[in-house]
């Protein structure tokens, strides 16, 4: 993976579940980010209503390549 | 969130998967411990028989808002 | 749980969720290792190909019983 | 300290400092629980809005001496 | 251990040894916690007064089944 | 807390305390971040001079939500 | 340091060092970002191929001041 | 100590006390391993019946020198 | 920061805040160690008593420049 | 506690257990430090020969009280 | 990276560098396991004489794809 | 290693590597501490300037044998 890569923290949410919370939180990022490349799970929490999980809340870490400003 | 907050450490457990020991850790928490407000997952890990995982069991923190007394 | 355990550590992967790589990791392991007792969670990780999850990674640490050599 | 100690652990909040949500999780720990020993900071995070501190959160864990139950 | 459990932290003392300090605490807590299954340690540290230990003090997290209420 | 969320990592600093360069650094941070949601505080230490705190110096996770671009 | 400064975690790679990965990392984090200020070492890795190292990833967070928009 | 040195990670048990499991895995673990030359202390955990240590239950990483094969 | 450094681990004491027992610590520090030029808060914690924080108690670790002694 | 503390950070052996090794360490130190208040067990490690423990090395930190240089 | 890999922890030595204890501590794991694949760097350590290092000490994991076992 | 140990903490610095800033700080702390024995790096961090590498700066943990007072 030669290069230099960068990292961006970012939570994803959803009421289904740790793995929708993940593709949501990397659909996400995306949109703005291009050739994201790996994930690391950082945190997992959530919050709980009437005695059920309400949300799921996964904290990763996202790495992508910095692309070099073209040359000439 | 104002006022004063208690977590608890639970563990819970399921044959099924890891969302199914935090909804079932909840879900028995629930039954003592009113107004659950937010979880953290503090380690996961499990059983094994026969080569297949027989039992997941995920330690959480459960948060819930400390009531007053009735004053009067 | 009398006697020794060894724990080893290994790196399942799967394309579907985080539990199958955890199953997919314990079924490759106890190819080649007997009594394999309880496994706990390292870290999770994975890559990411068009904005979507390619494959999951869990980390894992895998016990089993030291078996004594036959005595006699 | 001869005994055998218990710790909770708890989130105070309050809008002016961290010092104050300290004070205030320990005054409302001290509604339920007697003879409050200690506390260790754990966490300290907070809410954010229009740029500024709307709330300081922190979490401890407060230990207090066991009471033996009247012998006799 | 299907079911779901619950963890408290306790500290226990003694000027003996760290594990009359672990047998201590968990003696104590298990005089209002029924059904206590597993310790894991915490924190070792403890008291000095000339030159020798005057105490050791333990922090311990034990866990017990949280009994489900009578139905019916 | 439906949605996206990302984090930056921020230090703020202040001479006059943990607070101010808490304050400091959210106030600098919603210059240029809309939405400014939660924080974490990861680390504090600080410099002296001639025995007493020349600055404090606070690190921070900052916590926004990433706005969807507009559809249509 | 007066003023807030903002981390970006970047992975550097080198098939020769480690203090390579750095210098590597650094130099590419600055054609981007001005006023790199100091760098912290966060995780160190790497590949293997027939048994000598391919390539070294070092993680590291970079820290730089905050501009503040011209004023007026 | 030169030359590289594996280590691996096993867990011994004790009725009797923290020292005995130690010894009991350090003895298990030499029955098939040579050399074994240091180790360190990684979780102590243990099983509670009826209100006292049932097993203690030390987790370790030993280190041995790896040989080389006889070369000709 | 050409030269070497070294770092002392102190506690300071207060009963009016953190910032009070940091600046106690450090000024007490600076009483017998020349050149204290940076310090690193690495816990938190305190006494209560009646349901009031009694005394701050904050573990620091101060950095100071190693004087070469004199050559000649 | 009011006043200003140090710890130091030592290494403690012993060829017959734990509870030996933190009492040497402490006795060794207290030579030249008075005071000695509290330790806190950091690491637990030792040697092993021939398939037994051969010294448990316990690192600590210990506390003591910064005397104030007598004033007048 | 399909499949599941494994990984074992070993010590590196080397009088010389960090990057040389790393490169001997691969080409010895290699002459035993075959494919490795990734190594991550877990301490660094080393010992002392005369006022310099007599050798670097790195502890590695190293991972390595499980082979499947010929079918048939 | 019989006897007693203290480790004390240190800041190497060097503008050309992470082990010159390790020699460094090792030659450093001999000119006033006899018998050092080991190290541990504990932290790699360093200063930036025009996008280069100004300063390396390593924490490092140095152990050396506490000598008993010549008895008699």
């Amino acid at each position: 993976m030669a290069g230099t890569y960068k990292l961006v923290e970012i939570v994803g949410t959803s009421s289904e579940s740790i793995s929708h919370a993940i593709e949501n939180a990397i659909a996400d990022a995306a949109r703005t980010l291009r050739n994201l490349h790996w994930f690391e799970v950082v945190e997992q929490r959530g919050t709980i209503r009437n005695g059920h999980v309400l949300e799921y809340q996964v904290k990763l870490r996202v790495g992508f390549k910095l692309e070099r400003p073209a040359e000439g």
